[in-house]
C-alpha cells in the first residue's frame, strides 16, 4: 500500500490539513491588517490617523481628519452589514427547512434501494468482495450533505462579513491614495478567498478519515457516502445565487429606475431609498452567493474525482495517497496562492489607477504559472506512475505526466476564459468602446451591440473548454475531465480574492457618495469598481466554466453508478432529454429575469412613494426609510427563489423518476451544453454595458468626451444598456452554473435509486 | 411490386403531378382575383371603381375616386417593385456564382469516394447486387443541386413579385373597409403559399421520374442523387434568408432611428429617405427569404424521407406508390389548402378589425383537421399494412397506423407551436400586454421583460418538439421524424399565405402613409399589420419547429449513410462536437446582429445626411433620394452576408475533414437543439415587443390609453424595444434555422466523403 508514490501515505495525512490550517492563519493575518484602518472615532486613533498621514505627506488630502465623515462611513457601513445580516438569516431560516427536507429524502430514497436492508451487499465492482449496506451508505450521505450545506453557509456568511467589515475602510483609504484603497479592498477579497478555499478543503479532508472509521476498505461506499457533500455545497448555492442575484439586481434596478432616470440624482445618492438595499445586494449577491457557488464547484469537482478514483486501480489497492491527489492539489493551491497574494500586497505596488487592472491580471497569470509547478510536482509525488482507471466498463491506463496535463489544461483554459473575459468586458478594449460608441444612435443599437457581444464573447471560451475536455477526456476519462475541472479551480482563493474585490470596491464608492466625500475620492473609488466590474466578470467566467467541467464529470461519475454504458444521441429517449435539457435554462433564465423585474417594480413603487410622501427628502433635509427598501428585497427574493428553486432541483427527480436514466442523461448533458453558452454571453454582456457606462462617466479618453458627459443622450442610452445588464450578468447567467451542477449533482446522488425504481412511463406503456 | 398498397403505381403517377398543377392553376385564379383591382387611372377602371363604390355604399368613403391617391400608390409601388427586384437581381449574381462553385464541390467531393471511378460498385445495403457507380451519383447530385437552388430562387422571387403586386392594391381596397382589403392581402399570400408548394413538388417529382430513367431499380442511388435537391433549395435560403434579413432590418432599424427617435415623423412617412428601403426590405427577407425557408425545408424534409426509405423493405422490393408517401402526403396537403382558402375567400367574411386575427387563426385549425383526415387516407391507400425500415443496422417493423401517427403528431405539434406563439406575441393575451406594461418604468424594463417573455415561449414548443421527436422516433425511427417533419410541413400553403399576409399589410400601411391617405385608412392597415406580425410570428414558429425536425431527419440520415451505428456522448470526439455545436449558433448571432447594426448606423449616417443637406425636405417641399438608401441595403447585406454564410457552409467541411463523422455528429446534434431555442425565443420576444408598440399607439383598452398616446414616455421606450427586436425576429433569429438545416443537409451530402477521407486530424495523431 502506498509503495509506488513517493510521497508518504502518513506524510500525505499532515501536508492536507496543514495546508488547510495556513491558508486559514494566512486569511486571519489579512484580516487583521484590514482592520487596522479604523473605523472609530475615539482619540488614540485619530493621532494615529495623524500621524500616518504626516509620514505620508504626498498622499494627504481635505478630509483625512475629519471626525464627522469618518462617523458617518461607519454608520452607513453599519447599516448594510445589518440589511445583509438580517437578508442572510431570514434566508437560511428557508434553507434550514429546505435541508431538513432534503435530507430526509436523501435517505429515504438512497436507503429504500436494498429495501432499507442493514445486511451486507456485494460490491459493484469488485463482486468478490462484501460491502456496506446500502442503508448505512445513505446515512452517511446524507451526513456530509448536512456537513456540505453548513460549510457552504458559512463560507458565504464569513465573506459578506469580511466585506461589509472592509467597504467602508476602503472608502477611508481612498483618501490617502488609490493605492490604500486598493490594498485593503483586495486584502479583504483575500480573507474571503483563503477562508472558503482552507475551510473546504479540511472539512472535507476531516470527514473523509472520520468516515473512514466506519467504512474501513469498503472505499467505494466511502466514497460513495462523500459525493452527499458536493450536493451539500451546491444546493445552498442554489439560494446564495438565486435569492442573493434577485436581491441585489432589484434593489439595483429599483433605485436605478426611479433615481437615475426619473429624479437625475446621482448612484448612490443617500437621498435615494433604495441606496442601502442596493449595497446590501452587493454583498449578499456577488460576495455570499458568488461564494457559496464556487464552494459548491470545489466540493463537486473533488467528490466527482474521489468517486471516479475510489474504483480505479488505486482506489481498488487502497493506496490513500494517490486517493488523495485531488486534495493534494488543492492544498499546494493554497500554497501558490498564499505567494500571489504577497506579490500584490508586498512585492509590488499600485500607485495608480492605471495599474489597478494590470495588477490584478497579473494575480492570474502567477498564480496559473506557480500553479502549474505545484501540478507537476504533486503529480510526480503522489500518484504512480502508471494506473488504471474504470469507466463504464472500460479500463484507461493512465501515467502520471498525462494526469498532470489533464489538471493543467484545466488550469490554464481558465487562464484563457479570464482574459477573454476581461477583453470583452473592460472599456480599455475596443468591443466595450464599441458599445459604448453605439450609444451615439440611442438605446436600441446598444442593446443590440451588447447583445451581439455576449454572444460573440462565448467563442473562444467553448473552445477552451472543448479542448481541456478533450484532453483531459483522451488521457484519464471522466477522472480527467474532474481533475482538470479541480486544475481550473486550483486556484480559487486568488480568483475570489480579485472576484470579491469589485463588491467591495463598488460599495466603497457608494459609502463615499452618501458620506458626501469630495469628487476626488469618488473618482479614485469609481476607477476601483471599474476594475472591478471586469474581475467580477472574469470570476463569473471562471464560475461558469468550472462549472461545466464539473458537471460533465458529475454526469461521467453518475453515468457510471448508474450503470449505463452509452448514451447514445440516435435513441429518442436521450434525445428527447438532450432538446428539453437544452431548453432549461431558458425557462429558468425567464423565471429569474422576470422576478428581479417584479421586484424592482415594487421597489420603484416604493421609492417613488417615499419621494412623494417624505416631505424634504429631495432637498436632502429629511431621511429616507431605508429599511422599508431592505425588506421588499428580502421578502421578493425569498419568495422569488422559490420557483427557479424547484425547477432546479425537481427536474432531475421527476425526469429519474418516470423517464429513467438514459433521458435523464440527456437532460444532462442538454442543459450543460445550453446552459454554458447563455450563462458566459449573459455576464459578459452585462459587464460590457456596466464599464461601456462607466467608459462614458470617466471620459479618459477624446472619444469617450465625446459621447459624454453624464446626463448627454448617449449616456441616457448607456444607462439602460446597463440596467438591462444588471439582471443578466447578476442573476440570471451566474444561477445557471448552480442549474448545471446541481442538477448533475443530484443525479449523481440519487444514480442508485433511478437505476432500481425509474423509468416509471417507459416501464407502463 | 405495388401489389399490397390499395393505390395501383400508374395512379401515383398520376395523382402527384395532377395535384401539383391543380395548385399552380389555383393560385392563378388568385392572381387573377388580385390583379382585378386597378392601379392605372385610365377611364373605364375608373367607371367600373365608381360602379363598384355604389354597390357597397355602407363602405364608400372618401378618396375612393381620387386619381392622384390611385396614381400615387402605384408610383410607390413600382418603386419598391424596382428596388426588390434590383436588390434579389444583384443578389442572385453572388448566389449564381456560390451555386457554380459549389456545385464544382460536390463532384469533386462525391466523385472522388470512389477515385472517379466509372465502374459499377457493389450496393451497400444489398451486397448481392450491383449499383451504379459513385461518380454518376456524382453528377446527378450536382445537377438535382442545381435544380434544388433554382426552384429555390424562383420560389422566392416570384413570392417577392406578387408581393409588391399586392401591397398597394390592398391599400387601395383598405379605402372600402377592412374586409376587402384583407381579402386581397390574403388572396396575394396564398398565391405565394400554392406556387411554391406546387412548384416544389412538381420540379422533385419530375426529376425523381428522369433519374429514374438512368438509376432503373438502382433506388439507393438514384435518392442519395436526389438528397442535393434538399441542399440546393437550403443553400439559396441562406442567402434569403440572411440577406434578406440584414437588408430589412438595416432599412427599418436606420429608418426608425432618425425619423421616429430624432425627427420625431410618423413612421412611413414619405419625407424619409430609408422609408422605401424599408419597405423594399419587407418583400426581399419577410417574402422571399421566408418563402425560401421553408422551400428549403419541405425539400429536405421530403428528401430525408426518401433517402431512408429508399433502404427500406418497400425500397428494397421497387414499390413505387409507398416510396412516394411524402410526396404523395404533399399532394393531399395542397387539395386540403385549398379547401381551407376558399372557407376565408368565400364561404366566410372578415367584416371588421376584430375579425381578423381568429379568420386567420381558423385557417390553421381547418387546414389540420383537414389534413389529418387526408394523412390518415393517405396512409391507408399508398403504403402496405406493414413494413420494415433499416436504420443503422436496426431493423424495424412498422405498422401504416403508426405510420399515419408519426405525419399527425408532427402536424398536430405545428398547430400547437403556432397557438403558442399566438398567445405569447398578439396583443390581446396578456404576455404582451405585460411588456408593455413594463414600458411604464422605461426602455430597461420593457427590454428585460420582452427576453424574459422570449424565453419563456419556448417551453411548450420545445415540448411539442421533443413528443413528435419521441413518438414518431419510437415508431419508425428515422423515417418517422422525417414524415413527421412533413406532417408539420403539409400545410405548408396555407402557412405561407397566412405569413406572406402580413409583410403585405405592412407594406400596405406604409403605402397609405406615404401617399397621405386620411387617417382612418392607416388605422385598418394597422390592425391587418397587427394581426400580420403575429402571423410572421406563427410562421416563424413553423418554420423553426420545422427546421428543428428536418435537421434531426438529415441528421438520421446523414448517419447513417456516414455508417455510424452510435453518437454515443460520453466519448470526448462527439461531446466537444456537441459543446461547440452549442456554440455556433451564438456565433451566428453575433454576427448577423452586428451587421444590422453596421448596416443601420450607415443608413442612420445617410438619412441624417439627407435631412441636413436637402433644403425643404423636412416640410414636405423637396423630395428625399430613396434610391442611396435603398443602393446603402443592397450593399451592406451583400457584404455582411458572407461571413455568417461561409461559416454556416465551411464547418461541416472543416470538422467532417479534419474531426470526422463522430465529431461532426456531435455538432450537428448540437447546433440543433441549442439553436432551435434561440430562434423561437429571437422571434418571439421581437414579435411581442412589436405588438406591445402597437398596443400602445392603438389604444383599443383602457389599460393601452393609460400607456399612450403616441409620443408619450412608455410610447417611447416601447419603440426602443421594438428596434430591438427588429434584427431579433426578422434577422438572427429565423436566419438560425438555416443554419441548423443546411449544416445538417451539407453533411448528409458529403457524408460518403467524410466516411472514406475524414478525420484527418485523428489520423495523424
Amino acid at each position: 500500500m502506498g509503495t509506488s508514490t513517493i510521497l508518504p501515505d502518513v506524510a500525505t495525512e499532515i501536508v492536507i490539513p496543514t495546508c488547510a490550517v495556513v491558508g486559514i492563519f494566512f486569511s486571519l493575518i489579512q484580516w487583521i491588517l484590514v482592520s487596522k484602518v479604523k473605523l472609530s472615532v475615539d482619540k488614540p486613533d485619530n493621532k494615529n490617523m495623524f500621524k500616518e498621514s504626516l509620514i505620508q505627506e504626498e498622499e494627504q488630502e481635505e478630509g483625512v481628519n475629519d471626525h464627522n465623515v469618518v462617523q458617518k462611513c461607519a454608520e452607513i457601513q453599519n447599516a448594510i452589514s445589518e440589511g445583509a445580516t438580517s437578508f442572510l438569516f431570514t434566508e437560511y431560516q428557508y434553507v434550514g427547512i429546505f435541508m431538513i427536507a432534503f435530507a430526509v429524502l436523501i435517505f429515504v430514497f438512497l436507503g429504500s434501494v436494498n429495501g432499507f436492508s442493514t445486511s451486507y451487499q456485494q460490491c459493484t465492482y469488485d463482486p468478490t468482495k462484501q460491502c456496506k449496506p446500502a442503508l448505512f451508505t445513505a446515512i452517511f450521505s446524507t451526513v456530509s450533505f448536512i456537513l456540505g450545506a453548513i460549510t457552504s453557509v458559512v463560507s458565504g456568511f464569513l465573506g459578506m462579513k469580511i466585506a461589509t467589515y472592509a467597504n467602508a475602510r476602503t472608502t477611508l483609504e481612498a483618501r490617502k491614495g488609490v493605492g490604500k484603497a486598493f490594498i485593503v479592498a483586495f486584502r479583504s477579497g483575500a480573507v474571503m478567498g483563503f477562508l472558503l478555499a482552507a475551510n473546504g478543503l479540511l472539512v472535507l479532508f476531516v470527514t473523509i478519515n472520520v468516515f473512514k472509521v466506519y467504512y474501513g476498505d469498503d472505499w467505494e461506499g466511502l466514497f460513495e457516502a462523500i459525493t452527499g457533500y458536493g450536493l451539500g455545497g451546491s444546493s445552498m448555492a442554489l439560494f446564495g445565487r438565486v435569492g442573493g442575484g434577485i436581491y441585489t439586481k432589484a434593489a439595483d434596478v429599483g433605485a436605478d429606475l426611479v433615481g437615475k432616470v426619473e429624479r437625475n440624482i446621482p448612484e448612490d445618492d443617500p437621498r435615494n431609498p433604495a441606496v442601502i438595499a442596493d449595497n446590501v445586494g452587493d454583498n449578499v449577491g456577488d460576495i455570499a452567493g458568488m461564494g457559496s457557488d464556487l464552494f459548491g464547484s470545489y466540493a463537486e469537482s473533488s467528490c466527482a474525482a474521489l468517486v471516479v478514483a475510489s474504483i480505479s486501480s488505486f482506489g481498488n489497492s487502497h493506496d490513500f495517497t494517490s486517493m488523495m491527489y485531488p486534495l493534494l492539489i488543492s492544498s499546494v493551491g493554497i500554497l501558490v496562492c498564499l505567494l500571489t497574494t504577497l506579490y500584490a500586497t508586498d512585492i509590488s505596488e499600485v500607485k495608480t489607477v492605471k495599474e489597478i487592472e494590470p495588477a490584478l491580471k497579473n494575480q492570474l497569470i502567477i498564480s496559473t504559472f506557480l500553479m502549474t509547478i505545484g501540478i507537476a510536482l504533486v503529480s510526480w509525488i503522489a500518484v504512480p506512475y502508471s494506473f488504471t482507471i474504470f469507466n463504464y466498463g472500460v479500463q484507461k491506463e493512465v501515467k502520471n505526466w498525462q494526469l498532470f496535463l489533464c489538471v493543467a489544461v484545466g488550469l490554464w483554459a481558465g487562464l484563457i476564459i479570464g482574459f477573454v473575459t476581461e477583453y470583452y468586458t473592460s472599456n480599455a478594449y475596443s468591443p466595450v468602446q464599441d458599445v459604448a460608441d453605439s450609444c451615439r444612435t440611442g438605446a436600441a443599437t446598444n442593446v443590440i451591440f451588447g447583445l451581439a457581444l455576449g454572444y460573440k464573447s462565448v467563442i473562444i471560451p467553448i473552445f477552451a473548454i472543448a479542448i481541456s475536455i478533450f484532453v483531459s477526456f483522451s488521457f484519464a476519462a471522466m477522472y480527467g475531465i474532474a481533475v482538470a475541472a479541480l486544475g481550473m479551480l486550483s486556484t480559487i482563493a486568488t480568483g475570489l480574492a480579485i472576484d470579491a474585490y469589485g463588491p467591495i470596491s463598488d460599495n466603497a464608492g457608494g459609502i463615499a457618495e452618501m458620506a458626501g466625500m469630495s469628487h476626488r475620492i469618488r473618482e479614485r473609488t469609481d476607477a476601483l469598481d471599474a476594475a472591478g466590474n471586469t474581475t467580477a466578470a472574469i470570476g463569473k467566467g471562471f464560475a461558469i466554466g468550472s462549472a461545466a467541467l464539473v458537471s460533465l464529470a458529475l454526469f461521467g461519475a453518475f453515468v457510471s453508478r448508474a450503470k449505463i454504458t452509452t448514451v447514445d444521441v440516435l435513441t429518442p429517449k436521450v434525445f428527447i432529454g438532450l432538446i428539453v435539457g437544452s431548453m432549461l435554462p431558458y425557462w429558468f433564465s425567464a423565471m429569474t429575469m422576470k422576478s428581479v423585474g417584479k421586484a424592482a417594480l415594487k421597489m420603484v413603487e416604493e421609492v417613488r412613494r417615499q419621494f412623494n410622501s417624505i416631505p424634504g427628502l429631495m432637498e436632502g433635509t429629511a431621511k429616507p426609510d431605508y429599511a422599508t427598501c431592505v425588506k421588499i428585497s428580502t421578502d421578493a427574493s425569498i419568495k422569488e427563489m422559490i420557483p427557479p428553486g424547484a425547477l432546479v432541483m425537481l427536474t432531475p427527480l421527476i425526469v429519474g423518476i418516470f423517464f429513467g436514466v438514459e433521458t435523464l442523461s440527456g437532460v444532462l448533458a442538454g442543459s450543460l451544453v445550453s446552459g454554458v453558452q447563455i450563462a458566459i454571453s449573459a455576464s459578459n454582456t452585462g459587464g460590457a454595458w456596466d464599464n461601456a457606462k462607466k467608459y462614458i462617466e470617466a471620459g479618459a479618453s477624446e472619444h469617450a468626451r465625446t459621447l459624454g458627459p453624464k446626463g448627454s443622450d448617449p449616456h441616457k442610452a448607456a444607462v439602460i444598456g446597463d440596467t438591462v445588464g444588471d439582471p443578466l450578468k447578476d442573476t440570471s447567467g451566474p444561477s445557471l452554473n448552480i442549474l448545471i451542477k446541481l442538477m448533475a449533482v443530484e443525479s449523481l446522488v440519487f444514480a442508485p435509486f433511478f437505476a432500481t425504481h425509474g423509468g416509471l412511463l417507459f416501464k407502463i406503456f
